[in-house]
């Protein structure tokens, strides 16, 4: 057997998410009917995490093991011309023995985007959240900062999930903005060493809400310190949102300072 | 009677085009809708051109004679929230007497945008040509260089245009590109005092094949002298296609140097 570390990307606007579903389409089907179809063999392709509904990918890692001897490369072209075009294979890479794509990863990093003005821009509909002002990037960035290093998270997930444990390590997390054309391009990149159900969008929502003048710098500080829901604000929405990059010992494509994926041997 | 300028902006994946159309909806269609349900009033909302099914627009500039005395930013609020999320009025001015969106134009640039590599960019499917190689950038902006200036551009336009003169003076031109991820981000900025019926995309089409090394630097040049549309490159895609700027005498908004909108006065 051959273990294969695959990179995939994708526009989640048509899909119910990366997971099997029954009310739609997901990722994981597609990919691996592509796979069924190039190699002949049926395998379970397993992604770093799934992402919902709506949500997009640049860099979804994906562990596989095949008795397939194509070289990578032709893999790359076969998958991709026998996907849809929303859909891509970047990267096929032989992975070490027992590599496992949920398991092995050390951190990961999300963008959630924002395009804030009065007047929505039509170029980025699936891929931004239209914030119908402008924002306070000054307070958004104060309030960014409460998030960083070691918290516990449990305000910041969705009602009814279920983790072990909901501290978490925000290893980075940046506020950008870009003006043009009297709009706001805002982009909050995080990464951590592992996120909690709708995390990142509660904290866009919350940053948002702040920027908004809605909430002040230290209620988001607060609201971490509540370990409750309701204490945090409202969910972003899905298309804002893209996984941007899974790291694991030895591979990090982050590009976050401190990310554990440099330290550890591969 | 008030005269105003309208810009707007669409993404034209879903459209049929600018104008009225039997086989779909058409942008103008829309716009008009919107504007009857704010105003209560049924007008001709005339465009500086048709774009062709599938081509966007940032800046699309429009007339419009009303008796409709709603102040300039409640018509822009009030005409986005009646039209689809991929349209949107982004500006609503005064204009002159007789103001004339098509009779009035001086010069517009479009923008037509290719990704190249051997992997699609899934975040820019509807706005970008997919060209699956590297291309030869160097020998793509030397063969812009012939489509400066005055020129009769018959080999440009397709066939069975009717137009008195196919003579155009192109005012800026520029091929530029950002490499990323194994990708070239490549963007065509033509302005022009006007266009023929796809003279862009020919335009584009012509520089990929250069750049694919289909074409010789040369052959651009010796197209331009044919007059022959067979002499020129294949027709690229609409999607790639966008309308960024429209200009007339005192309102520039194209950013050329030698733009003739900078140099009438209104």
């Amino acid at each position: 057997m051959r273990n294969l570390r695959l990179v995939v990307a994708y526009d989640g606007t048509n899909y119910a998410g990366w997971q099997f579903q029954v009310n739609g389409p997901s990722i994981q089907e597609r990919v691996e009917r592509a796979w069924s179809k190039v190699t002949r063999e049926r395998v379970r392709i397993i992604a770093s995490g799934r992402t919902d509904a709506g949500v997009h990918a640049r860099c979804q890692v994906c562990s596989v093991s095949t008795h397939c001897d194509l070289e990578c490369d032709k893999l790359v072209r076969a998958l991709s011309v026998n996907l849809p075009d929303d859909i891509v294979v970047e990267k096929v890479l032989p992975a070490p023995d027992g590599f496992h794509a949920i398991r092995d990863a050390v951190c990961k990093s999300y963008r959630y985007r924002i395009v804030a003005g009065l007047v929505r821009d039509v170029m980025e509909l699936r891929h931004a959240w239209h914030v119908p002002m402008i924002l306070d990037l000054d307070a958004m960035q104060q309030a960014a900062r409460c998030f960083r290093g070691e918290h516990d998270f449990a305000s910041f997930q969705a009602v009814g999930s279920r983790r072990l444990t909901t501290v978490r390590n925000v290893l980075d997390l940046e506020v950008d903005a870009v003006r043009r054309d009297g709009r706001q391009y805002i982009s909050i990149r995080v990464t951590a060493d592992g996120f909690l159900y709708n995390m990142v969008r509660i904290m866009a929502g919350s940053l948002v809400q702040v920027g908004r003048g809605r909430r002040t710098v230290q209620s988001v500080a607060g609201a971490l310190l509540a370990a409750d829901r309701n204490a945090a604000g409202q969910t972003a929405p899905a298309h804002g949102l893209c996984l941007e990059s899974v790291c694991y010992g030895g591979w990090c494509n982050c590009g976050a300072g401190e990310c554990p994926g440099k330290m550890l041997v591969p």
